[in-house]
């Protein structure tokens, strides 16, 4: 309602700011039961964290999570996981000049226009610093999905004008994570990697964008209408900061295609089951999954802060002026815009899967009305 | 959460399958006080009703919308407007054969696979005939955000290879209702018209794509994160049946712009507040809007129900077998999906100005607290 | 959110005014494959119409239910269940004196305060006729819960100073709708009547209250904080038309207990699982159920329609005025409550069914994935 | 929806479990530009707080907030304001006899069977700890009312068989915080101290009740059917820790009043505005406020921690066994309740006047639109 939260019973609640004392987010309706750590979260916090590599900003945030409760002994407990990351490296003196004169295209003038405040340190609310959180919760969403069997993964696929051949699901586990451009495409990363360094070299930026894909999503998830798996995927990417499109299966060259071209008719898969001869339609039909991957774009656009001398307005002044961003910036936001992504996708699929029933919302093992299951571990006579 | 209701504040819950009794729609959290009549509503309902032309479906629905509740006297009382609009020619005989035997990329399988069953007759549930419940309640957002200085208007873009050139707000608000392709630049329209003729011709339907814009719509409207009008609007639009794809701003293309290219600068407009200069981010920064028009497109796949042989399987006979979709049917979505798309951004926005206090969810008029305004003309005393 | 929707999962959304059209109630989230006619749904509404007895308002509404979409051949589709039920006997023109004169402790005031007008007849929205919309509604989740074995019960326990003793759930059953009262314990039922007819004559009214439980309910069930089931019903039963008072187990009694007198020890029951040895706690402990009856009251005031003349003010005229409300009025509620609170009961409990994942959203039958199970008996080829 | 978040515009989702590492909540939809420190929060958390008197638990509680976003400045931004109060005195050890032997009416039996596990140290999740965080969240809510010249308090009015005669709004004011039992008539103050020292020493506990008010509430707030101020109220009230019974107005003695003597006539203010003569009505009607003040009761049951042997059962040794309840413990739950339901009653009352348009949701002092106001003292220039 108020844009901190997402998800229906699988729902997160967050809060921060860029240069804010800490970040955080309220996981509620996790099963019980779930063995949970630090570490579990921290891996992807680690993929996502600033500093990784040259096409990175420097700042230096450890981003350690800490979990304050709804884990014990290792297991979660069904009840909130609060979970809080503190901001270590905020210098927010750079910002200053802007506190009146917003940076272009970046949320400066719109908060204030809405709020008629802001915080301004680092983007303050706006930065994407928030996906600190979603990435949080989106790895106790992943480790909730593997128990089903669904597994997700995110590459870059374009950068800029290069674009990268068409990889299988596979090829993205196998080399996405081998690169600082997180393309599965080994050569086309390598490309992507220079390409980018031209533009950093020029102080500009550049655009891109990230393919997603997700396997093992039982057939007949989703629901009519309004909360469609590609509806709520829809809100979800388009959250992601600096999202400028959302595509799912032939997305937007459909529009190209004919009715006979882009129709998939049905066989019989060896379960005598039917399936799809191809999956043009992205794994979704009607809002529901089919049991085909699931898959589609992202495009992010060009980190609006750029080192280069830009023309904004002072609103206390009333003056034009001259400005350079200073800062510390991602010259393309595709590479850690890939746990992003990834989170998202998890967190609308565990909510699809809870608000199916396949998951039950009480436990992840299922076994509903037992008041002593296996994971009951926290006795300490037990140890 | 069940997939029937959309908005916040401004809310709709809809119900109604294609050959059912009837389609209809809750309005709740429309103002009091706001003029409103049936044909007010029909309006927009005649522009999406089938059989307007040879480039639409046959079937015979007047579409004629019944006002239930919710209105007294030609005023809004604030509480729900419920709407029915009755089904008049259903026929499900031509149905029958895919009761067990899925369409080629319809929701037949996915509806079956989710509920087990399916109101098979015309697609049940899963059919686009829902989308009269939007347009009726769309209508009524419309008005609203009329008087609050907000236009909005979409129009067809592309059909399949063919491509409407940029066209302004004022050619869309004057020519797209003029042809049956709804697109607003005549001599295109024109080729459109043609290709999709032989389309139709061939037996095969095709692809296209609508544009949409809202003007006059105010600066710091939205919300930070989850419920920017990018993200609403991504749930929105992908919500319109047949969409594959949801852009803003410069949408797909952004991933090839640098951030000097995309970065809109500031300057003062005569009234001395900033202004981009230009307007690549759509009229969005960070969800919430810099007061610039909010732009984008949205892509419809082909009709799937084509009148091809296409080869299907019957999971209860086990055999494969080659059907063609006879019914009654458009050779191509976005003509009638104009007014769906409008009733869709219209529903979004009116539900972010009452969100932010613009409009007052009790009162068209904002006067709160009064008993007794020129908006209570209920009185017979009064006649 | 705008006080025509409720419930989660199981979620309705009503439309309808007093002597609008029609009463309207949209049911989203009852799973497909259960058996539902009109008969299912009229036999509650029968329960609550008026003109039953001398006791109940003599408008003479036949509260005819017509389901307009979400079943097909007897059995639920899964998509949302579009109810109509229209009114037939409204007669407005009593009720021209209090437009501007509010009746004494209506919502004639607060309405006009709040929207600034209000549908004025027969109370319009603040009516209790959409209690209409609320039984039709209950009625399916009745259906539901009876399936997983939980039975409901309510019964009138007070009617002015009269108070029936305490009952069994079997007497609650057996005769609460044998006397025009709803009171099961018969010789309590027949003073109370003789009470009644004593106000009535008089030209007064009188309050009373309803005793409601639940049996069968699963142990586990409800949320934490603030969707415990206790907090779901605080809302459900607190939106019941008059009532001013909800309580569980001791209820208010509660304040004069001490810990030692109140609490419940644990035993064994015959299957080893641990039991409370009595149900002073009404079911629940934390806001969960123990699997132990969910019992407490309702208290509804008496009817503010009474034929006595009363003092108000007329704002249009700035004068003070002596009015009787003439109309056709209950002269006491719970009778006709009965119904009303066993709905809210249902509906609060189907809806915590579904959250835990016990009965399963989109399907009674709980065989997700399959695309055709035994309820899927629409196949004309079946016949 | 999982329990962990109350409220719609002005909504909170807290974490925490009684022994765990910290308690949280994040406050959403607070509008910027409120004027707001750690102070200000703290000022009702020591309230709140355990150890304040020989009737509160003995815990050693600083209940020190951390405020650790959505304030700049010391104002608010309207971006969530995450607050974080760590446990520092958890003594777990007291608990272990209990975690597979359920303590008599506590929620240890419930969350077990709901979840397969629970945190049991010191009740977990299921705690009054937990109202540290409504608490918090409350101060905030009681800021903004106000500033709109809404006041609200409580007091404890019964304690066992002890009753305080009707105060005075002014009384409450007044007395209510000078005595450790918070009852705003001091010589039934002292009679309830020595009744819950008389059952302190007899090692029980007692149950009691705190009566709400609120003052300035203007007309025409609420919504209708199931967002009436007293469904929500109702929703509110029965979440706080062992409440039984909410009531407003006459509440449970509204059963046996007529018509006539309960009915409130209308005469005109001195402003010529419609007025009740009587607030029997408890200053709503039809769900909406009449602008006479809110009144009501919630009944709270005796702790359920008692230093009496009482009888349970192991499940994992299948033994009965006679358990002290040792721990730190409150005799009587109403001292410490009365900031809790002036929390609940805050927090709803808040989200009213935010849905009602009366609180802009993006900005204290309601200038929409404007970019930079009064209260954007954020520029270090400033200084």
């Amino acid at each position: 309602m108020n844009g901190n939260s997402f998800g229906r019973l699988f729902q997160i609640a967050t809060f921060g700011e860029s240069h804010g004392e800490a970040m955080g987010v309220t996981v509620s309706g996790c099963p019980a039961g779930l063995e949970l750590s630090e570490e579990d979260v921290q891996a992807d916090l680690d993929r996502r964290k600033p500093g990784q590599s040259m096409i990175t900003t420097s700042r230096g945030e450890p981003d350690a999570v800490s979990i304050k409760s709804g884990v014990q002994d290792g297991y979660t407990t069904g009840t909130p996981i609060g979970m809080v990351i503190e901001n270590k490296d905020a210098r927010s003196e750079k910002y200053e000049p802007f506190i009146t004169a917003p940076r272009p295209s970046h949320g400066d003038f719109t908060y204030s226009a809405k709020f008629g405040t802001r915080n301004w340190g680092g983007g303050g609310r706006s930065s994407a610093r928030e996906t600190v959180n979603w990435v949080a919760a989106g790895a106790i969403a992943k480790k909730i999905l593997a128990r089903e069997g669904i597994e997700l993964k995110a590459h870059v696929n374009q950068i800029g004008d290069i674009e990268a051949p068409e990889v299988s699901f596979e090829e993205m586990l196998e080399h996405s994570e081998e690169n600082e451009v997180r393309c599965a495409h080994p050569e086309t990363a390598e490309q992507m990697r220079e390409r980018i360094d031209e533009y950093q070299q020029e102080g500009d930026s550049i655009g891109g964008s990230i393919y997603f894909e997700a396997r093992g999503v039982p057939r007949g998830l989703g629901a009519p209408r309004f909360d469609g798996v590609e509806s709520r995927l829809g809100q979800a990417m388009m959250s992601v900061p600096a999202s400028t499109a959302f595509e799912f299966g032939l997305g937007r060259e459909a529009r190209e295609y004919t009715g006979k071209d882009r129709n998939d008719e049905w066989e019989f898969d060896s379960d005598g089951d039917p399936v799809p001869t191809e999956n043009d339609h992205g794994g979704l039909q009607g809002g529901i999954t089919t049991g085909e991957p699931i898959y589609g774009e992202v495009t992010l656009h060009a980190p609006t802060s750029i080192p280069k001398t830009q023309t904004t307005v002072d609103w206390e002044t009333g003056e034009e002026k001259e400005e350079k961003v200073i800062g510390r910036h991602d010259p393309v936001l595709p590479p850690r815009g890939v746990p992003v992504v990834e989170a998202m996708l998890a967190l609308t699929l565990v909510d699809f899967m809870l608000l199916s029933g396949r998951v039950n919302p009480d436990r992840a093992d299922g076994q509903v009305g037992e008041y002593d299951t296996d994971y009951h571990p926290s006795s300490p006579r037990n140890e």
